[in-house]
């Protein structure tokens, strides 16, 4: 009798621990998205990476749990703003929708759900900060394009305690050579209402407290391939420091969102090496986010891409190969590119040896470029590069989105939660439920 | 004192039970294959059945766990035999390879491993039975080409107890209508050893005991969307039947092999409905093996593509939707349409009118369509079908493979070996692991 007593304490108790085990939940969250990053993208830059360092794991290869499904309410292929939206208030809403449902009306979010509990909440991205998925965080607004809006919100609404990106336009009037019609300066009215600001990277080394804004440019930051040091920080760099500053003081925790934002641009581009290097930028991010994850050993490490970004394909037109050698010889962007083959006086072929390593142009090719340049042809980008992604083996099938299930990769308490495949509303549940946020009665709370 | 040591025990016993209960191992392994699937063909499938059905969930969809990297030894873009052989043997190989390693040498399969203990073997097939996947797990060759000797290893040698498939041509010599050029006749000689011979739906639904042949067709079975269901068994009911033959009367368990083959071949002839049709018949067939592995208790379901065929993307040229709602209307694989198209006298806009539901040809698309009719084209068939995908909204850059990484699915004991992201070779070998196999071992032994 003793011993079936004993036995079913063990039992019980066993039961209770492997549960306990398997369901700890989270103190930090950092979300991490890769915006425009497919499952292509994944082989992509891990092949990159073992032609040119010998590594065969990303960052992202140590904790890939699951895919997600990423179609937005009204179409079945997202854009980044119902795809954000999804990950912030955990609902399917239309393209253009920032944290708003269908009808238009707002959904409380991750970031007020975690003000509300005295957390701690930021973002650091690489496009304008009023770009669709941090605006998805940090604002309300029914169409994407209204930046004024989403940049005054955020300043005077959100309560962000950290914003680190690219594009103060918005926060700045048209009279100081910003982009905001109604004359307001929202930078100043942030310093008045105390946060540190940089505007350059010395500025940013010396931040030290929160809140804090730092604005690298007027509008997007550069791509990874194009991107200065002594210019700009890194991802990695932007990200470490800002969990540095969210760590400090804050007993209660803290929510931060890291947009490795460009890879969708590239992928919109059909830029090969812009691609790849923005992955391996947000890559190197990655892996500071689980350096601290596994110090702290209480935070979560969610990443998800909202999408995918220009139909892209490793292999192309029947050859059974792709290669990152040849595409890492490209130097520069696209866009950078682009703009060297326009200059006046300009000879395109000796430009592409130079930067792209690609000394077998065909006479097609270099009658079409020289062409395309005489006439400023709207397309001479996509013919430019579309002859690179050839010598690299990479095929692209538009210049917009793709319906493909992203990656889902998960570290910390809570992992359980993100395991096998799941809509990307349903993901933004589980990140919700990771910390204990109820955004369905926030949002009756807050805004019904 | 004696708390500390009850503590100390109730610590043990829970970690080893929390252990035990993560790593037990299965009794019998079903490893289905759908070649040429990527990760935009689980989104397609689904949205396809979604459109037409209702239903969001595909039965791929309840048990995926991680994802594999395909690359051979030889190329960033593997074929089906080195891709298969990572499965059955473990290792990379080069792309071409059955079963041998980089230098030309056996490598132990599954199967054999499988055989050396007792256990039943099988593979259930829609392409002719010596096709690279199922050579890979019951022959060793070092090219895919060598069908003759494929069949004949696979007759001899390989013990298998169950063989379901479409191509009896290699195991019957050209006098008799086959394409052996040696004048056996490998299923005569395998009925003399014992198997149960089906060459018709009748006669498979007949057979009761193993070892048992069924072979449909002298070459491949016929895509899913153009299958007689009088005449071809499907996936599932094939994959049903050897399911009820290889439990029966087997106390030591079995290992499976199932191949969605012609997934693959729709990839390659870039035809969209050949490819959602056969990928809905795998997944049908998946559903019965999860069934079963739920009954049972005692299986490991495993499903993982060789690789992704024909850069399939959903979405194309700037579009932000994709439509499986008029992928639903075409009614043949582009064999049958362009067969059907190229008869004298056929009227192609009729044609594409009643097979596909494209009722807005363009005026060059229907010139293009003719001319190439009138010139037998070869390209043709990529026409046609090219006209097709624009309906759908759907992209392709290749008639062969691509690099991306493909979706791990696990069910049952020994899942936990399965998670997250590895090489195919080592899917390979957790394989092996799951089923206490250990094929280096075997190979030294049989074949050094």
């Amino acid at each position: 009798m003793l011993l079936r007593i004993a036995s079913l304490f063990l039992l019980a108790f066993w039961s209770l621990q492997c549960n306990a085990q398997a369901q700890s939940l989270p103190k930090n969250l950092i979300l991490m998205i890769p915006d425009g990053f497919g499952p292509a993208s994944l082989t992509m830059a891990r092949d990159f990476q073992q032609a040119t360092t010998g590594k065969m794991q990303l960052a992202l290869d140590e904790f890939l749990v699951g895919n997600a499904r990423t179609y937005a309410s009204n179409s079945r292929v997202t854009d980044s703003a119902a795809g954000a939206t999804a990950y912030s208030c955990g609902i399917k809403t239309y393209n253009g929708a920032i944290a708003v449902a269908p009808d238009g009306t707002p959904c409380a979010t991750l970031f007020e759900a975690a003000k509300k509990r005295g957390l701690k909440t930021g973002v650091v991205v690489t496009t304008r900060i009023t770009h669709a998925t941090p605006a998805a965080f940090s604002s309300h607004v029914p169409r994407r394009a209204n930046e004024d809006d989403i940049a005054t919100q955020q300043i005077e609404n959100s309560g962000m305690d950290l914003i680190f990106g690219g594009g103060g336009k918005y926060f700045i009037p048209k009279e100081a050579g910003g982009a905001r019609a109604d004359g307001r300066n929202l930078l100043l009215e942030a310093k008045r209402k105390g946060y540190a600001l940089a505007g350059n990277l010395a500025e940013f080394h010396q931040l030290s407290k929160l809140p804090a804004i730092a604005v690298f440019a007027p509008d997007h930051m550069a791509y990874e391939v194009d991107r200065d040091p002594t210019k700009e920080p890194s991802l990695a760099e932007m990200t470490e420091k800002a969990l540095q500053l969210l760590q400090k003081n804050n007993p209660k925790g803290f929510v931060l969102m890291v947009e490795g934002s460009r890879i969708d641009h590239a992928g919109h581009a059909n830029d090969p090496a812009g691609h790849v290097h923005d992955i391996l930028a947000y890559d190197a991010a990655v892996r500071k986010a689980l350096e601290f994850a596994r110090r702290d050993g209480q935070t979560l490490v969610v990443s998800v891409a909202d999408h995918e970004t220009g139909g892209m394909t490793l292999g192309r037109d029947g050859v059974y190969q792709w290669k990152p050698e040849a595409l890492a010889k490209v130097k520069n962007s696209v866009d950078t590119l682009a703009a060297l083959a326009k200059k006046p006086g300009a000879d395109v072929v000796a430009l592409l040896k130079e930067k792209t390593g690609i000394t077998d142009l065909t006479e097609e090719e270099i009658t079409t470029l020289k062409s395309e340049i005489a006439a400023a042809a709207p397309r001479f980008a996509f013919t430019l590069i579309h002859i690179v992604s050839k010598r690299s083996i990479i095929g692209w099938t538009t210049d917009g989105h793709s319906a493909v299930d992203v990656t889902v990769h998960a570290y910390g308490p809570g992992t359980y939660l993100f395991r096998g495949n799941h809509e990307n509303a349903a993901v933004g549940q589980a990140l919700a439920k990771a910390m204990r946020f109820d955004l369905k009665a926030l949002t009756k709370t807050m805004f019904k």
